[in-house]
């Protein structure tokens, strides 16, 4: 097949590759700084790149405020533009694309595959999250992860994973859900269950908190009531689980991790994109 | 406090023994063929049972067809009946209650607590349930768990903590779940995820089948690819996920679980009810 | 290839099926009340059956007394006797051979392989212990594993597994073992490690007790000390870890289990045996 | 107590400021360049600090060549001249002490114990070393943990840990071990047993590969089949299980990974060498 793949970070370069060495053809633009093989062009204007794909492929998640997310160009690209340039049957692969970016899309009478509606995309990211988090924990900390106290916040598609790994690890791990549905399944995991409400008189246990839920869950009294050794990672998009400004000026010491999937194991990252665009096609051409 | 304990099966029966270990006082009704403690009365009357009772406890499931569900007795009674002879204030626990028993407690009065509404309770039970399918399959076979290929139908609460048992015990666990969200869920626990439609082609790879889904998953095509070897085990509710009368037709190995919980381990089962009748307690207090 | 298969229990029955399945020539003796294939012959007399065998398969372990171990026939067969009637250059294979079988065997220009000197069937035979020790405790219990506090005595070759996945099935899993390095193994695995000299005063926490230590363990003192709910599975030869006289006279619940493999998992034991005996094979030729 | 800790990495630095916590008093020589609370002097001469100690602190490993390992001072002490300046009576803790320094501090009349004695200290160190295998894997590769194929060679006191835990992190674990034992109990415990004649076949399919053995394992033909993407974490003091700089010559991607509790987790490592001391005073005691 052609494939244009357009804008995005280190992953999409990857991609690239996998694609060309899965015997495609390849053309990329906005993706400039990326290293690339000698084999797929870098086009310089975009009607070139697209002219002849079949799919084309936008970052995940493709887009903000309107123009693509294309970290490796110099140059911002209105989503309206990109589509506008693509043609009639060609398949529009990509993560998290606006309404309007869809409906402009349809009536250029594109298909169009939202790769984050992919459970298994979705599943195995938040795995390959999980996983990142337990490196950042393990080269963050003086501590080990075996026999220290964990606190994980939600128990989500990355919490469960993420909890059922740190236990696996030897850790201590407390799951605080606001479901009680979730906090039994904890339970019946083998973890210990918490009510959001418990936090405040146990925040000071945990050697390690780490946040997945996009919502308001750690109290700025459970904040205060922290150890101050203790290690408080969010990776929930904002506005996260708790107010980082006031958590770092009482002294916490946090991390926040954007994108973890793309930094912590970019081959990894590059394959499972690979693999949801792959699923994207075959559905398409059912 | 002062229970009366009306109806059920062996769990009612320990129930009560572990609330008079608990310093509580205790009535029992419908449970005359139950061994119980001297101090626990078998009281004649349904009215003298409940008279000064602080909290009325019924089985759970507490009702089929409009009557008390009573193994242990020799007489029926109606729900109606039942309801009418409490009073007012009183709180009434039970698992899966009918609308119309709710609603006529409602009307006397009464405080009502369906334990099966209890997220711990449910969950609990359905971990039980899972370990005793493990129990169940380890006893009517005579091949080991370990290096065994097994299929479990349905990803939910007792699919998942079922489903990650047996890999701990070394299996080979495939999980068939209609839902995209709960293969990929399982996938990313280190299960081998399988569309039902899948299921017909492959059906012939298992030694062990577990259905928990209560709706038919298990087609008749294929149910008769499965081994001639395979053991099937059933623990839906009616009408279960395959049909039962043709599996044994053509000769499978079939066994249903009903009441896994109180059969499996009773002692335990008890415990659960007594920890969901103290949490209802708990709560109607507050 | 040719086999005679001579004395041994069902798992030496299911042997023989096995070998017939797998397009070998099979003959039997001393096995006349096993359910046999009409294709494998229940030969009258040992020459017959010996006679132009390849391998022939004693069972495991194969003596006791100098007698070969027999339990479906009702002739009693000294070993010296047996031994005689095999031809040079035959494979002679069986578990736990006396030296002095051996010496005769060799004397006879019999090759002799001792499966039991095999470790890996000596492993998988212990992990099969270990699922049907697990089977026996769920059967025999009114209480849940999960949940339950469990203390292993050894961690040896079925100690291993079967504290391992007991804590997979959410057991509270204690290990007490006599070597330092053994306990220090059991904490690095997430266990809770014991030295025998702590049991007297623990012994009363445990609802499950499993011995795999073939020497006194658990002593009068300590077993006076267990709870009285408390099942105690013997799993190792005579003497085994306690008094098992005094244990029921002073009213424990004391199981034992030798032969647990045969007995629990009858197949899959079966499946060990022939590929010990294809293994002793492979190497024969070599 | 009266502790003087002398020599040592930043686990000592740590482990003077965890005794200090305790209350107890200590002095601390050849540890000039390291950060220590202000309660705990720096010695300007050997004598000083143990004038009063009732028990002496050396590194683990204690010495080289003769000399007190001392990476944090600029001086160079023999260990002649440091036993001589001790007092009878008191105890000396380390780890791997010479028979020629445990003979001369004999003749002094002090109490010795070597820490690399203790059994839980040893495995707690070696389960520590397997958890920061697993961080420097996850951050020395574009890869993740799940799904990767990982070669163990080795199943001992790092290998068992490591395999198990990256097991549970969802790796297909393969385990060469030289003792078939090993190797069944390996299978036993879910992971892949490989001989390590079957290497130079098989070391194409592996992404990590981890050497624990102290003694050559992955021959050159081995070394030459392995994936060029593939990294090799070498764990073993030298001579390790491969030839480094053939292994860097061919352009795989190595790490070696010295004294990785006290790098990888140092706050950890110092709780460890503190419970170690605090074990060997108890036996001393008694």
């Amino acid at each position: 097949m052609r494939f244009a793949v357009i804008g995005g970070d280190r992953r999409s370069a990857l991609l690239c590759t996998l694609l060309l060495q899965d015997g495609h053809k390849v053309h990329s633009f906005a993706l400039e700084q990326a290293p690339l093989p000698a084999e797929i062009p870098k086009d310089g204007c975009l009607q070139t790149c697209v002219y002849s794909a079949d799919c084309v492929i936008l970052p995940t998640p493709a887009e903000a405020g309107g123009f693509l997310h294309a970290p490796l160009s110099e140059e911002s690209l209105s989503m309206d533009a990109l589509i506008e340039a693509l043609w009639p049957g060609q398949l529009l692969c990509g993560g998290r694309l606006s309404e309007k970016s869809r409906q402009a899309a349809l009536r250029e009478k594109l298909s169009v595959a939202d790769l984050m509606c992919r459970a298994d995309f979705v599943a195995e990211n938040a795995a390959l999250t999980a996983e990142g988090a337990i490196s950042l924990l393990m080269a963050e900390s003086q501590r080990a992860i075996r026999d220290s106290r964990v606190l994980i916040l939600g128990f989500g598609r990355i919490g469960k994973p993420l909890a059922l790994r740190l236990a696996a690890l030897g850790a201590q791990v407390s799951v605080a859900a606001r479901s009680a549905a979730d906090r039994a399944l904890a339970a019946v995991l083998g973890l210990r269950p918490l009510a959001i409400g418990q936090l405040e008189g146990l925040a000071g246990d945990f050697d390690f908190i780490v946040n997945t839920v996009p919502a308001p869950v750690l109290s700025e009294a459970a904040l205060c009531c922290l150890s101050p050794d203790a290690l408080l990672l969010e990776l929930a998009s904002p506005p996260g689980g708790f107010d980082r400004r006031l958590a770092e000026n009482i002294g916490l010491h946090v991390r926040t991790a954007p994108g973890l999937p793309g930094r912590y194991a970019p081959h990894t990252a590059a394959l499972l994109l690979r693999d949801a665009v792959y699923g994207a096609i075959r559905e398409w051409e059912e």
